[in-house]
């Protein structure tokens, strides 16, 4: 047991303290408390804050929720949203957020932050990719950048994210074997790089993060357990099923995932990278998984749908445009329940803003509702119903 | 006194419900409870709710202040809002609004709704103006709509707002002299009809609506003391100035306004319509008027500039990139200062949606601030030294 000292991150006014903290095991903490079937609750906690899971994190990909504030996501209680790497490198750029306190002090953000390896969005711009490491065109400026397992490490320390993900290599799919094959190999190789240089900056620095390690593979079974055991191996805080929920079809999702999960630890805490419709959720938790990220709720608010309990509905549609019923007469908790469907179907079609807004507060309250009511159904032994009615309405 | 009943706007998913209320006199209720020279206090009052003049007015073009949603205003303490009716008789169209509970069923908004008469608007689209009305082309899709005094009553009581204008011919500056001269004459006439129709209206139906009268005269002083006596002479519940704040100098504008308010009768509140910036807001106080209106706060919000004690900055601007300050160090209220100038200008120049937002609160709110520090100015007849502050930062 081991005691430091690290700069708190919430840093306002230029103003500057210190916070001790004890460290105390494996980072984060996790531990199942409820199981039903493969589904599990659990508490992950660090000394900054504790979640339940299954989880839901809102993607703040430029340091914002795209249209909410840090009050908002505290007051939907969010308790962990993802930060983009390759956005947040470019701009502001890492050096800026450090000087800010990282992401927590940046956004005035107080509860967990998980940081992707930037990795996924590399890899969707054709780079050019040596053993080292790849190199990419910034899609801001057009500069050339590099990433590397080491680097990718200490740009996510910089950003002062509380978890963050070794450095993969996610191809798109369909891809030929022979790629997934040098995307497990290269992945591999990268992440013990990756774990090896976070690991000696936890020695000396103290600092209290996790890592995680990502599965690759493709749909390919024998690669997904291939990788699977290859990134155990090295061994992380905690492990993701990365390059699904790509494109694939829904069939080809679940066996790949499921291969990723069987090699998995089952006191680590699993993370699906880029999952988060309902369906996919259920089918996900129902196999273990314990953590999700996905622009999905956001995206579609912004696009003008909403989440109900009958399903998505459009309220750009002119069928709303009298219609005094709430969003979700089901969800009377909604922060957006105080305006009627009419009202939001109005300001969408004439690009008031707070239409975004008023949606992306709904689809992420009713979205961090249903994993609440999933981890009821878990801790009551009755997740084989849920997820049946969840898929009933949304598969 | 008469008794009488009306329908609640704030209507809740198509539950209806009755409300007594009495009439007691000319509306709104206006009330000086202090003065500092010209300067006045007052206490402007509904049966739906009171608020302290000197006002201002967020613009709700479309029923939304934009980026903001009514929650935001109560929080920022807003007391009436200014709603478009240009806009809102186009879209949605105020049979929409009816039948949502006008503006404030419509936009779950329960304090005052003013609404312009759309003359403002519509006169910068070169319409097709006669003795009787206006025709119009829509800039959302090309048709045509016409406006008459009448049917500017009767939209504006269908929109539900609390005060309605007059329709007013409201000239460009600089115009002809004679251009002025038919603004004025028309806009006695229609002022005429206006008032009857409301009138007959407010007594066949006992609602509790106001409507208010508009001065025109452009920047000639004469136009202005025949508009004022003729506006004045046909009796209205409130008085407004129009036609300045329209692009010509601030000299330009003192003496027509002070020329205007000369004939007002001091009991009934004073509007100057479309002026909201601080060393405007000192110079009109300073000669007795009493509600503003204006997209200035909001618009600069949206363009990224924010409103401070040492004047305004562009938070756009690269500078402020590693500052850690909040925006105005000098207004620790403000429902933005858990944001740096810093993460601001990364958000604005990243185009995050949420910045808009943040700049419209803080605007507001700073605005709201420095009204309710000239009421206490007003009230401790130190409104002098505090007209002085302010013109030393802002004209």
């Amino acid at each position: 047991m081991t005691q430091c000292f690290y700069k708190d991150p919430q840093v306002k006014n230029a103003e500057e303290r210190t916070i001790k903290y004890m460290e105390t095991g494996p980072m984060p903490s996790f531990e199942i408390t409820a199981t039903s079937g493969n589904a599990r609750v659990g508490k992950l906690s660090t000394s900054r804050h504790s979640l339940p899971t299954p989880t839901f994190m809102p993607v703040g990909t430029r340091g914002s929720v795209r249209t909410l504030t840090s009050t908002d996501l505290e007051e939907l209680g969010a308790d962990i949203i993802l930060g983009n790497t390759y956005h947040l490198m470019l701009r502001p750029g890492e050096t800026v957020i450090e000087q800010s306190g990282g992401i927590h002090g940046f956004a005035d953000w107080n509860r967990l932050v998980l940081t992707d390896s930037g990795g996924y969005q590399i890899f969707s711009l054709q780079p050019d990719v040596d053993d080292d490491g790849v190199t990419f065109k910034s899609t801001y400026d057009g500069s050339f950048h590099r990433l590397t397992p080491q680097n990718a490490v200490d740009i996510q320390c910089a950003l002062g994210s509380d978890i963050q993900m070794a450095l993969d290599v996610c191809p798109p799919l369909p891809s030929e074997k022979s790629v997934i094959e040098v995307a497990v190999e290269r992945t591999k190789i990268w992440a013990g790089i990756a774990r090896e240089h976070f690991i000696r900056r936890r020695e000396a620095e103290g600092f209290e993060r996790a890592q995680f390690g990502i599965v690759q593979g493709g749909v390919d079974l024998s690669l997904r357990r291939i990788s699977a055991e290859q990134i155990v191996d090295i061994g992380f805080d905690g492990y993701a099923i990365g390059g699904l929920s790509v494109g694939e079809s829904r069939e080809d999702m679940i066996e790949p995932m499921v291969e990723s999960l069987r090699t998995l630890p089952v006191d680590r805490p699993r993370y699906f990278m880029g999952l988060g419709d309902p369906a996919g959720l259920v089918e996900a938790v129902g196999v273990g998984v314990d953590m999700f990220d996905c622009v999905w709720p956001t995206r579609l608010a912004r696009h003008g749908t909403a989440l109900t309990a009958a399903g998505r509905i459009n309220l750009g549609a002119a069928r709303y445009a009298n219609s005094q019923e709430p969003i979700d007469p089901d969800f009377p908790q909604s922060p957006a329940a105080r305006w009627s469907r009419g009202y939001l179907r109005h300001l969408l079609s004439v690009g008031e803003p707070a239409a975004a807004r008023i949606l992306t507060l709904h689809n992420l309250a009713w979205l961090f509702d249903m994993m609440h009511r999933m981890r009821t159904a878990i801790e009551n032994d009755t997740f084989h119903k849920f997820r049946k009615d969840i898929l009933d309405v949304w598969a």
